[in-house]
């Protein structure tokens, strides 16, 4: 079902104040505290006296105060405290799994421990540096699982009936793609050349001649999909590279599986012109909230017929080649991950 | 559980402008179109797709359009258009129901297509003709099987204690009853000769002496419940047939089974007098709006009740003679049904 | 799961007025009628019919009469009566439970009704006694194992975390307790000798020195327990049995099952002192069912905690000695029982 032996974002590093947040990540309910030092820890989410819930607890400057008894735990799930005796039974304790807090996400590794790497975590250095503007999308919590938004992602296909008055009005859809798989990531890839700029970029971008425009959209497993889109000036080698005479954004989309049947929708929006107008900043996370709230509707009644019609072949088209591509990708990661396991 | 080989009221015709509309029939999820030429088709409600619901997709001049990537399916179920490319694969396709629209309303035949045939929908002629005004009923959905909601229109008895302060002030279930079986339907026929009229009759018919009154309630597999009522002049002779110098109503009562704990009851009422009175046509259908309703809550707590004491033996009264009547004639057909499909 | 052969509080007396009640008790759904002589009765909550719920019919001079077709019962169970029938089947009948109207509650012997001895209903005769003012507790409705609410009630550690601005401002949790098992009771037994007056007696009490104080909270199975507690002026040989120059107060809980994720926690708190203020009853009453709801929400974060990590073992802490040594005497009872039974 799940890779595990991977980083995946379990919060916005902001949702993180001094209070503990319960969420569940991979069908494991986890309590995520920030202590005193600033630094973020993740641990199961129950008492292991008495199953109370951790995160209806305190922070404290040890770690975590269980608020029925008051046992605390400090960050690695021991168990340093109970009320009214001095030996804590070495059993007392909860799970923990290693947190990093980078590019503004608190990242969790829900694999085996001693395999975890903050080298692994996604390149998304842009959402955390002065050239770029960041645009940062809700947090969406989707009823359908986590495969169902990367499909979305990964099929260009939709924008037309789903996004009819938003995305849709300047669809690539119809422009050829290349779909093409390097290692472990599926890469798509949109141009096209000397064309007036489209609506949502010719005011941004002020251009006064036609453009070169691209749309590149990469998958990274497990549920990581950048798009990197943009426009330059006609003819001033964009295709080859050069973007100095253009302007170009990136939608970070991070999805974490909460259940079999829902996930964690983390997505940001971010820019390297206009990067101090507060106005294009909120323009460009209203365009975007309206069509991911779009999506997220479409992707909740796919997961309802998929639970309605378990068993029924489905049949798949010719855009689904990218889809295609990443779930296969995923899937053979997985396989090598239990056959490892086992 | 169902008779399959049968029609079924899926919906008013009314129901059906121009988006389509989701319901579910005999455990089967449908969508239910009315095509530009206005014909009504019945297909499964899921794109072959990726199970996206076609009920939230679009009415198009082919057909039907998926709402989530553009496949578009013609009133036979087979897929016609997939964006993007030429080639339809034979497995694109989705099932279809025969549909036919008939007195005002919309009949599906959940078995064998080929079986499928007209001439076998109830004759309920009296709901589209110009001699007879229609008191149209509210589409109830009633959380309770719909073997329940046959067995409360079959079983006089309950009226007294369900419907205190509506029909239950003017009771005929003291009355004796004649019960009989003529092939697969079950008659009830009660006769209160020369008395004053009822006050549900008296000023509707404007009798100023005694009457002659009937109730004749027929049930025919697998769910129609009709129930001819009326006064005439006493002694005109209308034990014998003549009405004329009488009043009649029908009461037209159609049972679709939802789910095996649902059901959708469809009702109306038609009468052959004060034919342009909407003051009665409303006072009919705001009477009996309340007595269906009152009879929704009882069955839903029967419902209720068989959920919670499955396996318990029941004990029958006398007055269950009608209803049991009904249930045996039906568990029959149904049985010989499934002998046969095997 | 149950003790079945003992007795439990159903309802409040004053729950039961012209109307039937339904409660579930134990698992089994029961109506609780009070008849016209003033005497309560309790059978199962379905007509035997059709599963109609005698909840929802009426109370009438013989019994308690169904609101589907009439069918009445007497306090035994017995149908007595069918419309339009003389003879009843002698199936018809529905079970009864013998029931008892004690210290203004309603007690209800869930086993052999042959075993039902009223002599063995606790004695809480200060409930309903002049010397003793009532500050009667809300009927809460707890969504958690009945267990739980025992252990909380056992368990002193628990005050500190869980009422921190209200029971926990004087909190005795850390005076040493002495637990006892006497027979099938479990005591813990607390004093405070020779103190200045706790706030919560001060003022109630007039104590102008110091008091000796005292804590005993008794268990006895299946589910009630009884909190003694008090303070006399220092000295006056409260210890050895004298409180005359004291004051009293005593908690009554009676915890039911509901179902194995719900119970009914009947509470009360009587006292000896200022019988005739109505300001000090509403005072008592106010502060417990603060403190009452406080301890339901934490226990139903329990029992949620417990339907999540079923399986996981648990850690016990030196404090739970009382509620684990009074979980075993329950325990070991009731398999006793389920042994005698077979």
């Amino acid at each position: 079902m799940y890779l595990q032996n991977a980083w995946y974002v379990a919060a916005w590093g902001h949702e993180l104040g001094d209070r503990p947040l319960a969420r569940t990540i991979l069908g494991e309910p986890l309590v995520l505290c920030r202590s005193a030092d600033g630094v973020v820890f993740a641990l199961e989410d129950r008492c292991c006296h008495r199953n109370f819930p951790l995160s209806k607890g305190t922070r404290v400057p040890e770690g975590i105060q269980c608020g029925y008894h008051g046992l605390t735990f400090d960050h690695t799930g021991r168990c340093i405290h109970i009320p009214g005796q001095k030996v804590i039974p070495p059993s007392a304790a909860v799970r923990a799994w290693p947190v990093v807090e980078q590019w503004r996400w608190i990242w969790v590794w829900m694999g085996d421990p001693e395999k975890a790497d903050p080298a692994r975590i996604p390149d998304l250095w842009m959402n955390d540096d002065p050239g770029w503007a960041v645009s940062e999308g809700d947090l969406l919590r989707v009823r359908g699982h986590y495969q169902l938004v990367i499909d979305n992602l990964m099929d260009g296909s939709h924008v037309t009936f789903v996004h009819k008055g938003t995305l849709g009005t300047d669809d690539v859809a119809d422009v050829p793609v290349n779909t093409e798989r390097k290692g472990n990531r599926v890469r798509m890839v949109r141009w096209i050349l000397d064309r007036p700029a489209a609506p949502i970029y010719a005011s941004l971008g002020g251009f006064t001649s036609n453009v070169d425009r691209w749309q590149i959209i990469t998958s990274a497993p497990p549920s990581t999909v950048v798009v990197d889109m943009g426009s330059a000036v006609a003819g001033t080698g964009a295709p080859q590279g050069d973007r100095s005479q253009g302007i170009e954004l990136r939608s970070f989309n991070l999805i974490t599986p909460e259940t079999d049947q829902s996930c964690f929708y983390f997505y940001t929006h971010v820019r390297n012109f206009a990067l101090d107008s507060a106005a294009v900043t909120k323009r460009i996370k209203d365009l975007f909230r309206i069509a991911f709230l779009e999506d997220a509707e479409v992707i909740e009644r796919v997961q309802a017929g998929n639970d309605r019609y378990q068993g029924r072949p489905l049949v798949d088209a010719g855009f689904d080649k990218a889809p295609l591509m990443t779930r296969r990708v995923l899937q053979r990661m997985i396989r090598t991950e239990r056959a490892n396991n086992c």
